[in-house]
């Protein structure tokens, strides 16, 4: 059994990690802290794991992650950055749900995220979890930065056209519409029910922080820079990204069996049949991304649909997969739960 | 390997089986029927299951249901009641979700559901399948009629009650709240999104097809008829059952203690701590019942909080049940997943 | 023009006085408060006022509020109370969507509120602002009380049958289920779409600060204290009360005819046709109340529906249908736009 | 007082219609057709127009529609383009909200709605009622074609930038979102509310029928055609839609000062201050088009976020605006309502 921790358990990040790790075989869920409940027992908070969850929250003080196999870090940005050195050196493997180690530029991730980083060379060393991407260095990895969910959502659309060097890069565009569990529980008054409900809005436009990420894993895959115009939205759901991605085909080209082709051996990336239209609700609960790929009027405009839970494939989901393969699991071990329709 | 059968696999009631079933180890889907959607793929229909559900639809001339060990009806009223004699007589179990054996009470069943039964015989030998009740009926029956879903949500809460004899039983009262899957999976224009989002409103005020369910059940635990004002609700949310339950005590009795140990052994009945207000998402797509008790400002009124997902333990969840216990597997096969929260 | 002033102008009540009082013929808004806001243009915070409210909000030291002929307080409870008397003593005219006014029991006030009352000698001449009931004394009223959400839609549909007297008064039940918004606008974790949204409770159910609200004005019609359980539950919609009322019928009676008999007169009770079912979305952004008045089963319960827009008559429609009494206005001067369907 | 009819009066522009129409000081409602429920009070299908609309549905075939001043076609297509003649023939005006008289190319119309035109005639003599473009020919007209929703919208927020000549013509990009009332009042599985609750899907990739409306709208103020890429979604909300255009700028120009200048005197668009990101709920129930122009990173693309209601400045709002236009009225009569917020 793996031994598990959990830093940060009382955001939905956690609480799905939560979900998803008492259903592990091989996961034995050891702490889960938080500095604001220590001492409540998590299934208080979230009666849904009564009866699946039987520990308490512990104060970080008392929390001996070092004793764990694994520790995920599912907390805001900066805490992440502050403690994974001593886990490592402990022999303690590290996912972290959080920021702090996605980009690979210092500067940029400073700028972003509004503070200095404290350990630039776990940055150098992380690596980045996108299993479809980087899968091999997964399975040796100490530290993996775990994607975020608008960066898993764009990267697994645009990677096939990228790779196979089919659309003009200067102008990418990605239009995504994430459901409201994408802000957190956080008790803020744009996520309030008659704030976010019945309405729909753009956010972010002068820049989001997973723009920088996006960008940087799509100059990954393509050799070089690209141009990339990202606006997300908020959607009156609870669950689910779905990325609208534009690209301008620079050479004729068989896209539905491009992407198929790419992500034949990958479970949990689904090459929808031609004419497909993904629904997120297809998703919902599970770590699948599933794809379909248009050509509006048979023009030279390729257009992406992808569809991703923003809580599972975008978080907690992708984290378990990562962990699987740091350990040797089979991949989808605790992750081919049927997703829950309607 | 349980072979089983799936009657009608196109509405909710249907899909639910099949996501559960999927995860069964000890369940091989054999043949799902749907007349009108013979030969197209299930997982067309329901993209939540590629990749978990690979068969078609099978026209039901074609279904030879007889060579299966269990089948169950998700139909409308009025088919298994014509269906099951046949697959009795095969030695095939028999789960019907449908209300055509739940009624002992024939005429009333005519009058409810306007229409002549063709097998009387037959809603005599049938079990109803509320586990907590008849759980040992259950293991030895060859037909079993499933409840309805308000019926398991009032039911359930009241079984304490009017077992330990502490109610006056001439004016109890549920004032229950559904969810719009409740409805079914029909092109009506009641269900539309446009409709019954961002509204709230009561229906079947007159009498309800669950009213003499309720009833029957109340009656046959307590050992006489008992008064019921019974008044649904549809609510705008997908999945849940809210029953909000109210009675005048006769005497005085330690109300929280009552309701646990008579659900001591019961895995899917969750009595939760004094005060507790349980939510309809925190049993989301989990065959879990949680029951609150209240005795508001310490007056005579009690008052009880029963929540289900009406897809899972208010159908499909409960079918896998009364499955399981026919087939002497441990219980909570294929159910014991935490629910979906957020 | 009647010179009106809002104090506490950034909650879901007081942009409703806004949208409300921006189309009244007769109403010139002088000055909106807000001690956090001072300086911010309205219509930047609730962008659906461009072009209708040019004013910023006023710190409360600037507002010189002595110089309206009418304020309302849209206030958290306590404040009211504190700033009532000078302006009285200004010769304003006041009406309190709190409920610092709204029991007479001082004692019972501070118990359910929390805090000391400064003015119990204004709360005896406040009138209680449910013009069904009170019309004649609000004409003269200096200090309206506005009664709350919950209590509007409950005495509006237990009053035909209390001043009747045909239903038993010691096990009156009120079933009540609320939109969001009434949790006000304010940043709580509990009313993140996250957590309300896809999702069914009660709450409240030891006791609800409307709880001895609702009985003050029961008994007060009935002229004999009631016995009342209150359950109040969040339903995920925006906005609306559907209350849910039982009763014990003591006598025969045509109970239509009472209903229809009792509001003939009032422009905003519109007592529906037998069989009705009342949704709320049919009242959404109006001020009127819609009542359906059911026996089910032909049995001694009766079941009344009850319907308001909760921020409307159940908030800023009331109050403004108050002014309008006050000043000697037709009472439907603004108030008598079309709900909102769908 | 001009009198109206309406015909095909159950659907949502027809309820949306007798909403705005209710409160119109010079227009009576003389009569609303339904052949399927004459007879039926609409108010008893609405009941949120108790009160405020008495006619009941008359039988077409008894409507006397040449008696009226105006005429609204509310129906689907095919129904407009048959009986516009002898309306027009009676002297009769036309204000038709579907999209019969929408596309001048009569060979696109047939292509894209699968019918034949049986009056091209009066397509060539039909104003497209954009008032914002056709204002002086829509006051002449006898016939106008109501723009449908994404037209307006997207035209709305391309226009200012296609006049002024400063972005590329070749590759525009409309994603736009919508409520789930633009489907209609129709019984249809997709719009259910288990089926387009908590989910967002994009639809009608391969072409939907609007986009040749566009293309027709942003050619003729461009005065050359142009390529777009259309891609509608829908997302779980009542009404309301929400575009979301992209350009590649072709100069530098100050796109806020353009955008001001271009609808400073249009009352019903509001360009929003630099920055600002509107949400639909912003104009839920007016005629308002808010917009808002951004531009990313200082990059050479133009995002350009464009809301409305779709039935209201998306229907029966512009139809209303359209008829007070055609009648010398003031063109906001009726329509200066707040919108309903939260």
């Amino acid at each position: 059994m793996i031994k598990v921790g959990v830093v940060g358990g009382t955001g939905y990040t956690g609480v799905e990690l939560l979900r998803l790790l008492a259903a592990h075989p091989q996961a034995a869920l050891q702490v889960i802290t938080s500095r604001a409940d220590a001492g409540t027992p998590v299934s208080q908070m979230f009666p849904s794991l009564r009866g699946y969850v039987d520990l308490a929250f512990t104060h970080p003080d008392d929390a001996k992650l070092e004793q764990c196999d694994l520790v995920f870090f599912a907390t805001p940005h900066g805490i992440a950055m502050q403690q994974t050195r001593a886990l490592l050196d402990a022999g303690v493997k590290v996912v972290d749900l959080s920021a702090d180690f996605r980009l690979r530029d210092i500067a940029a991730w400073e700028k972003w995220y509004g503070m200095s980083h404290t350990s630039p060379d776990l940055v150098a060393e992380a690596v980045y979890g996108l299993p479809e991407v980087n899968r091999e260095q997964i399975k040796t990895a100490r530290l993996v930065a775990n994607p975020g969910c608008y960066p898993t959502a764009v990267q697994l659309g645009f990677i096939p056209l990228l790779e196979a060097g089919v659309i003009a890069t200067d102008s990418l565009i990605a239009d995504a519409k994430s459901g409201v569990s994408g802000a957190g529980r956080k008790a803020e008054m744009n996520s309030l029910f008659a704030e976010a409900s019945d309405s729909f809005k753009a956010y972010g436009v002068k820049g989001h922080r997973h723009l920088p990420e996006i960008r940087q894993g799509l100059a990954k895959v393509r050799g070089t820079e690209v141009g990339l115009t990202f606006v997300p939205h908020l959607t009156p759901m609870i669950r689910g990204i779905h990325a609208t991605l534009y690209g301008r085909l620079t050479q004729d080209v068989d896209l539905q069996a491009l992407f198929e082709q790419r992500y034949a051996n990958e479970f949990f990336v689904d090459v929808m049949p031609p004419g497909s239209l993904p629904e997120t609700r297809s998703v919902r609960g599970a770590n699948h991304c599933r794809i379909a790929v248009h050509r509006p009027q048979g023009g030279d405009t390729v257009v992406v649909l992808s569809v991703i839970d923003n809580l599972v494939k975008g978080a907690a989901g992708q984290a378990v997969q990562n962990m699987n393969i740091m350990f040797g699991l089979p991949e989808v071990t605790a992750l081919n739960n049927v997703p829950l329709l309607p």
